[in-house]
């Protein structure tokens, strides 16, 4: 193997030449030697945006030379068309608040720009990892805001998601509206209702889950470039700071803006925590909405069996024939991992010190893995399991004439105490709420039938329903 | 002792006759005994100004006698007065969805109605507690309308806490925008910066804190009174829904609003799962600072000891003299606690279903909970650790000057590799950056006062400063 | 009012002369004036009982004259009995590790001792809290100690609720052993089984609830007593740490014992974390059994309506007759809200720095209240639900007999693709699987009926069942 | 490309024909195409065990054709060596309660057995992925056996791990059992101690984190194979059922038992909340000492800097020389994720209904994840961060001499007021209590001395210490 030797405040290593990262990322694969996931490359790619935006302003403001600024430019592009991912095998869970992603970043564009410029890997006096790509930057100022832009990026596509989910639960509103079923409250039978009202309330609920991770961005917006190490921007000019959020700007067609005191972005997480909160309220519906659909359609005999969703696969390898509602648990189970998340995020947050957050790498995965595991299941529940679902309508008719739900109605004309023995009685002696009315001739039978009628019970109060 | 005997469905039951509960009351209190904590007065007192609100709308729509509604009328305003306070005993961790505390409201009013107009306590022909006093509700629109009201007004209460600790961080990051210190990431020496600033991005968090709380009352003043049992609104009529929506409006002075799909209301759960995420973003935020409140002022002479913090008690019973940080420490705790009720609230409205969410007494609990310690704490907080607290200039002085951070300002000038190397020769030496660069004649000395100088060193971007 | 004046280091309060408490206790009151919760008395009485152990040990050693200990002693006793449970109202989110209730206990004490002595309250010169109420302790060494004995007495009690529950679930098992039903395997019709296996399922999951909580009672017996602040020992002699682990011993009657490093005890939680952890397991399994039971007793006509549970109380303000699964509910939100005292457990304990955690009172507070709510609500679950407990034979019947689980039965004879486009014909048909069999020839009458028996489809690999 | 075609009861898919999975592992593929982390190939691995003892018991009762079983057991041989670990790539968050992973192993065997036998992939009449591979056996029974097993063999190995920790941190203790440094309490200065003593207690908390995670082991050792789809044993025999988990014992070398109520062990997993729950203890402590080590370690100079950590990586992009502590660091956020891990197996056990729980999937992922994760960082932790600690001699004495902590021997002496008096007085004015003592001639020197003294005022009652 052909080998080069880097050398660093430590000491030296050698670096299989082959290789563009450098002796920093070398260390780090050493020291964080976990096995497990790596870091996630939508970070990485936001990180070479940052790098390239650095050196147009730095090129701009005349602080680094041309044919440098170009060549780190096109290397970043190189970074963020993917051409390099399988350089960026840090851990996730890696020590030193992102600096060795960081790292990586800058020695691989470092080498990449080497090579462009004629020279030879790890000849930094060509491009220097730090004097050059990292230019008037920190690690501090430089992975919040790549973070901040990732999750832009992400909650928009999960937003367009949870709209088109939204959708399709409306459609089904629609589709089933005029179906009758029994509605169920503490899982006991409650009131008439219709199979349409049951995709409304689900579709309600996406809505707002919607809404609230697209207004979420706005806060995302702020970034700390120009502020360096600890926000007081040492080493970056004022000119910089400017110039750079403009150009990120362009480059991203994103609203970035800076903030107006960089210090509070490098070391408060709120942020992260207001995000990853909001993707747990959206978890927690679509763990209730999925367990609903599970419940409902249980069976598909022995069970309620008011809906059939949409056979997906054989659902056992001893059982034949029967099929599962894996969709749906699926995206219980996402929805899960999304809440487990948060919890490390909330963890990590508060256990900032001082002018950093030395837990950022864990907040920036256990952050982007939601975004997309909820994106993700979204569609796939959407597409797979809402759009094909059906309602059996003689299984609904069928649960809800057996019960005793419609007594309710009898209140205003009875009385509480009265109906409730009324209900009593025909639990008691199998019969139904009619056959105890007509029976005791408790009202006549016109009246029952006003009373008792379907569209009576299901009316609600929604204008135009 | 003096009994009433009172029957339901189940049965007959002695119930003492000096308490205005009735036999549902007990059934719970026996059926829930689980000496915890009761259930929240403040969600008791809404719960009965709706009552007050049905009461005026089912007389106005002429459903209730006018001398009923008055009495229950004027006993839904002696429960809010607090003249009741002592027969809401019920746990608050009770099952039944909130039914038992409603029930228990509808007892204590009935009876005191009935007691008003001059009958005996328990003779529910002249006030019912259902037919009358809970006429046109179901608890299933009562309890959540009661519980957006309880929020809403702790929220404005939290919100204007939260204004009042900001106000005080911005008054400490002037009154310490002079003193000098060492800042530090990931506990390391780092760069200098102004005692101030640390002040500065406290009070930029806390700010964010309050906005987002004070935001989300929007989402939370949708209620869903008139939807009745699981929003269809039957046994409700159109007039009333409307009419009681803006009697409540009046009565509460709160932009109330009817919700146009009531069911969305009765079995979603989401809006306190965000609500909540909220919280647990601030006390991220109030952990974080109380933490490093703590870490600045540990010693007084064997820590970091830069900040001295208000002496509030004796701190031990063996140590004489020790004062500890008893207030962080109690903010932190009480924000463990908010993180804590997040993950009940979280769980608790993932495991809603179909058309109700059975255990919104959980939610209902550490929601209000979380909100009155918030709100609690961060008064005290602010009073009794913030105004109060100092700063040791010469420990900042000192603790700065010993410190090798100035060597970054040389990257400019020197290269990072160069910095580097004179750096690790300092540590090693024992000595500073100035004098390695005096000894080796790196630069010049007018060069080395102008880069070192503590002004040029905490110079930030942030316009004005 | 009557007043005394009291100092300490930061000077002097008023005191109402009606309380035993003093200015620690004042001081304490006003800094965590939260609103809250106050301090658990199952742990205030076990500091009592630490405090009369240390009089008893110091007599012996000749370290406190004999009047002074035994009026120690004697108040120690009275606040052991319940006497003075007024006197502590401190937060239990109180900063300050412990050290306002250990303060607190010890003014009461040094103030009903001084009584006793004939002297006035406040006269501190007859019995002083710290010199000699708190005589060889700190609160570093009392509070974790006084924690864990009355862990240890919450867990032997929760120990034998487990067991009585796991008792009613066996009887459950067998009095429901010949009632087949449906299984259902992610919610979906998978095979016959008996009423009896739910219940067996049941109650080893309990079975070793308990063992498990009965067992890390052996590793909270240790104690730190002698330790002193932070478990060197400092102010307290050896005689005194062996001789007051002895009285402690006897005293309580349970296996106390001296930890041999009591740095270890003093600022370590993993205990805590741990036997908390345990309580988690334990609520996960009451959540999934009370679940289970809401599940099999939906309905009663619309839902799966298998199992009949004990009514007990009304359900419903609106709907008459309506009777909710009021109690696995309840047991549902206590499990949430141990899981959520888990979560802030395990947060505290993280926190815990150098040589002591400063928030053992909110551990303290969470470990407690999970041991005394689950204890109380598996009492309550097994007598107001299990007990009780019925099970509706012939819907299990009909269940069964509807669905086409049987084919399974099929796949020896007849390999799993045939058996599943048996079961796939069966369902589009509307057929029973016997029926497609028989129609199709496929085997023999006399096979088909040996296959498909109850008896058959049901058998165990469990020897004598 | 070369394509053979595959139905199921769903229908037909073309399966790219140099894959060994079928048309189940296709249909997974594309109902979970999360892209998320994939399926732990530890858990395969041990199902491809259990596949190769149940083709030897099913061979050995002759049930099996001997060639057909000979083919099974080579080809789940090849799996566990590792040669298919590219056929496993479903997603780690699939539903189906692990269905889908059973069927791709079976699936996978099946083909590679054809081939063996001569056959042409896909030709299921040779070996047939149900019929034969999984003979006996269904994904309820192999699922949690494997996940069992797979759980055994990573607790052992962290169980060695936490040993290895454990004697390195007691090689620390004793190392620096001489060297006198400053205690803390809630970071004030407390009472002073022995650098080694902060080891020692970090020893006894890893013992008891290694002793708990060895025991849990106990209860994870029985398995329900032979209870098939709900643990009643339908389609295995007796002699099956005994056999295999004496061949599983035999290939393993565990003391795998059968479980007598297989039942159980398909529907219950609070063995692994136990478990997790086991886990997040350890983290705990593992938290709490790395955030120690990061305190004690801060500056070098600005902070505290009495311990001195190995260097391990540059620590700044822009800080020449500034060196973190990124190893303590990264174990803070392994800790983090593995008590994020547990709230998912906590919440996924929970939600577990009836028969079976349906997120399996997600316990086993979060669990195995948790186990490799701390197994890793442990060993990571003491090899390049403890064994290599140093502790600065000169810091702790400065640190220990400028402080006031002496000032408790005085206590029984003195009195706590008098002492509490002379401590105020020196930090007042910027004295040392030897200082106070001697001005005030409160005690003779040669009496201070002896008080003072470092011996005395570090003993502790350890015998032998």
């Amino acid at each position: 193997m052909d080998y080069r030797l880097e050398q660093d405040l430590l000491g030296e290593i050698n670096i299989d030449n082959s290789t563009y990262s450098g002796i920093n990322t070398a260390r780090a694969l050493e020291n964080f030697d976990l096995n497990s996931k790596t870091v996630n490359l939508n970070l990485v790619k936001e990180i070479a945006l940052i790098k390239k935006a650095a050196a147009m302003t730095n090129k701009n403001l005349k602080l680094l030379a041309p044919e440098k600024a170009d060549a780190i430019i096109k290397s970043s592009e190189e970074i963020i068309e993917g051409k390099f991912d399988h350089e960026f095998k840090i851990s996730a869970f890696q020590g030193g608040a992102g600096t060795s992603t960081n790292m990586n970043v800058n020695e691989v564009i470092a080498n990449r720009s080497i090579e462009m410029l004629g020279g030879t890997k790890g000849d930094y006096n060509l491009v220097h990892p730090l004097n050059h790509v990292n230019m008037s930057q920190s690690t501090n100022d430089v992975y919040p805001s790549a973070l901040r832009i990732a999750a832009i990026r992400l909650i928009r596509k999960l937003s367009n998601s949870l709209s088109s989910l939204q959708e399709a639960l409306q459609m089904k509103e629609n589709e089933f509206s005029d179906i009758i079923k029994l509605g169920r409250t503490q899982l006991m039978d409650a009131l008439p209702m219709t199979a349409g009202q049951s995709f409304g309330a689900y579709s309600k609920a996406i809505e707002r889950d919607r809404w609230r991770i697209y207004k979420v961005e706005e806060r995302l917006r702020q970034i700390n470039l120009g502020g360096t190490a600890i926000g007081t921007g040492l080493n970056a000019t004022n000119k910089y700071v400017f110039m750079i959020t403009d150009i990120i700007q362009e480059l991203t067609g994103l609203g970035i803006a800076r903030s107006d005191y960089p210090m509070d972005i490098t070391q408060n997480c709120d942020i992260y925590v207001e995000t990853s909160g909001l993707l747990k309220s959206c978890s927690v519906n679509l763990i209730k909405i999925s367990n609903d659909l599970r419940l409902l359609g249980s069976g598909p005999r022995g069970g309620i069996g008011e809906f059939i969703l949409p056979n997906m696969q054989a659902g056992s390898t001893i059982m034949p024939g029967k099929i599962n509602p894996v969709i749906p648990e699926m995206v219980a189970q996402v929805s899960l991992r999304v809440i487990a998340n948060d919890s490390a995020i909330t963890m990590a947050s508060s256990m900032g010190q001082l002018e950093l957050n030395a837990f950022t790498p864990l907040i920036a995965e256990s952050l982007l893995e939601s975004l997309e595991l909820l994106d993700r299941s979204v569609m796939i529940f959407k597409e797979k399991c809402i759009i094909g679902l059906k309602v059996n309508k003689d299984r609904c008719y069928e649960n809800l004439e057996k019960s005793l739900v419609s007594v309710t109605a009898l209140v205003p004309h009875l009385g509480y105490d009265k109906a409730s023995s009324i209900s009593k009685k025909a639990l008691a002696n199998g019969k139904t709420i009619r056959e105890i009315l007509l029976e005791e001739q408790i009202l006549p039978e016109e009246i029952i039938d006003k009373i008792l009628s379907p569209a009576e019970l299901i009316r609600t109060h929604i204008p135009g329903k």
